[in-house]
């Protein structure tokens, strides 16, 4: 176990008819002009825009409206984000969305309040003296950015898909109403699963001995998110099924569920190089890669994968190998169970050798870094477990 | 499930050596001026009041030292914390303890912002506007208070044990590092691990229809201090066990253990009482107590004192009731075990029947309020709990 900082100092504000509260919200912390961002309209369709510029008017609180954020949100966008908020005066980002949403809301308020380059910051060449703040309107039970301290930018110039992290941008607050993914399609649904999933597994992959209150609780979210999936793709208007997994997602990307471990985010920055080049759904990705990333790297500690196979599937057997194995196919099982590929060609692709070694080299910098800890990854290895996804 | 809020700000910074971290945090969190507010002396000796000294003179801090803080903090030593801060200008209350010390030194923040007399937030008769930075470095795992919203307070005039919370005195950081704890008796050890399940057993009890998560963090945060307050009874400079136990501590009382349910804090109400009384350590007081509020109340609704049996205990009875009665049994079982008294006289205490009415009297206000909402509790309820307790 090392050394650990826990901070998620987000308020979240859990259940029906919450979106109402948006305006007292955001006045509670400090908002006097505000740039409400979302995507490409369904929040408009759906009236939750309306009833969020209601909830801001009935706090005499004046606002912008910047729609467009797309699934792997672009740097161009954020650009043209902090230049309206800039020329508005615009304090206060409001992110109604998902993941995609929340993560460009997080990248315009982070440039509001420096003056270089936003994506200085996605390349190491600069670090936040400061953010304006954040808020969420949960429409997607996914990437757990409604509490997390990280945002994914995709540069269109080279399509670079990049994160930065800094408590900075961690949201002040959320407004989680399950009842807002009820029209979140079966799909959709599958893929936010995934990544909730993947945001505990990343984590749980560590080589340093386990404190038991974490795993116990890396376990509760990978199961409680297995079982309410199934429900909500049965049927999607189950009130307690959106809930469980709105709000295991949060709990997912906060910190908690790694606290003592060092983790390893190796698929999630191989999905990164995927999404940046063909402009997949992020949770498909991470399905898609999961299992070869898992098969090349297990032998480092077998034990932690029959650990995992253990603590979710119940899985016992003699030989720690062939539990980790075991463990390994009953997660890509499930993946497939809802729907969910295990390989890249179930996405559809097929990639060249070129593309396999255009991603190899953009996630390791031409091979002057490595990535994940669980092992550490070269760019042959990348190439290799690309290869095994095919 | 209800609509909730989940808010646990304090930036938790977890291991070993972090008590150094004292004065850098103290700084980013805006004190120019602390009062490091501790106990009767114990980290005086240890050394560590030198090392938080330190932290702080190196970063050019100035501060006050004001010790005496006793178990049940009492309201006199409160006003004088006031009084210190007020007359020297301090902002930032640094608590270096326990509980009691924790609890002290958020009640003597919302007294250096708050015109008001501190007390008449503890009988509602005020609401707090604002209240001074506090945070923790923590010597002692039990109380929650390094994450809590909530301080309970002593008066001596009349012997009220009381409490208020507000998000205003949740602590901006909580240091802990578990060697701090190596010290700690057996005996305080045990009556930590009692407070601990008791601050997610007082949220179990719901009504409610639970969430999975909720229910599942419970049941962990439970089951890891069972497992782990066996480990460090035997061998007391464990580090991981201590640090388990620690870090349960936390998550047990910041709210996580509460998600969507209404929760029932009947048996911390009581042993208030009989701690206004009988100046007794909070945890010996909550397990003599908890197994007769069960009895007296697990009819309500035995399918969830079942699912406490079976999801602690592995308990499976094909009657519910019956289940229910040998969970209770098995937590009064793990009490003993552990060293813990299941009566009040195993507390050394001969409760006399005036007592009993005095106390069933305060804790209701003399019958014009209820405790508790799993069953909610008259007067006459509670002096019948206390008379099985004796």
């Amino acid at each position: 176990m090392i050394n650990f900082q826990y901070y998620a100092p987000t308020k979240v504000v859990f259940g029906k008819g919450t979106e109402k509260q948006a305006g007292i919200l955001a006045k509670e912390f400090g908002a006097t002009r505000v740039l409400i961002h979302y995507g490409t309209g369904s929040v408009v369709k759906s009236g939750l825009l309306d009833a969020v510029k209601s909830s801001l008017d009935n706090e005499g609180l004046p606002y912008e409206l910047f729609g467009g954020a797309k699934p792997n949100p672009r740097l161009s966008l954020v650009r043209e984000g902090i230049a309206l908020s800039r020329a508005t005066g615009v304090d206060f980002v409001l992110a109604v969305g998902g993941g995609s949403v929340i993560d460009s809301a997080k990248a315009i308020a982070l440039g509001i309040r420096n003056d270089f380059d936003v994506w200085d910051l996605f390349i190491g060449k600069e670090t936040a003296a400061a953010c304006a703040p954040v808020a969420v309107i949960l429409t997607l039970s996914a990437a757990g950015s409604e509490m997390s301290n990280g945002t994914v930018i995709t540069n269109e110039d080279g399509w670079y898909k990049r994160a930065y992290g800094s408590d900075l941008c961690r949201p002040k607050f959320s407004i989680l109403n399950p009842e807002l993914t009820y029209t979140v399609s079966p799909y959709q649904t599958s893929c936010g699963a995934v990544d909730i999933i993947m945001h505990t597994m990343e984590r749980y992959f560590t080589t340093e001995p386990p404190m038991d209150i974490t795993d116990a609780a890396a376990h509760a979210v990978i199961k409680t998110i297995m079982k309410n999936v199934m429900t909500v793709l049965y049927n999607p208007r189950d009130y307690k099924g959106r809930a469980e997994i709105m709000w295991t997602g949060s709990l997912s990307h906060n910190g908690l569920t790694g606290c003592g471990g060092i983790g390893d985010w190796s698929t999630h920055d191989i999905e990164h190089e995927l999404g940046g080049i063909f402009d997949i759904a992020h949770g498909a990705g991470l399905s898609a890669i999961w299992g070869s990333w898992a098969r090349y790297v297990y032998k480092t500690k077998p034990g932690r994968f029959a650990e995992f196979a253990s603590g979710i599937f119940g899985i016992k057997k003699s030989n720690q190998e062939l539990a980790a194995l075991a463990g390994i196919e009953a997660m890509e099982n499930f993946f497939e169970k809802i729907g969910m590929p295990v390989s890249v060609s179930g996405l559809g692709i097929n990639m060249t050798d070129g593309q396999i070694d255009e991603m190899a080299a953009k996630a390791t910098s031409n091979d002057t870094r490595t990535l994940g800890n669980f092992r550490k990854l070269h760019k042959e290895d990348i190439k290799s477990i690309l290869k095994t996804a095919r």
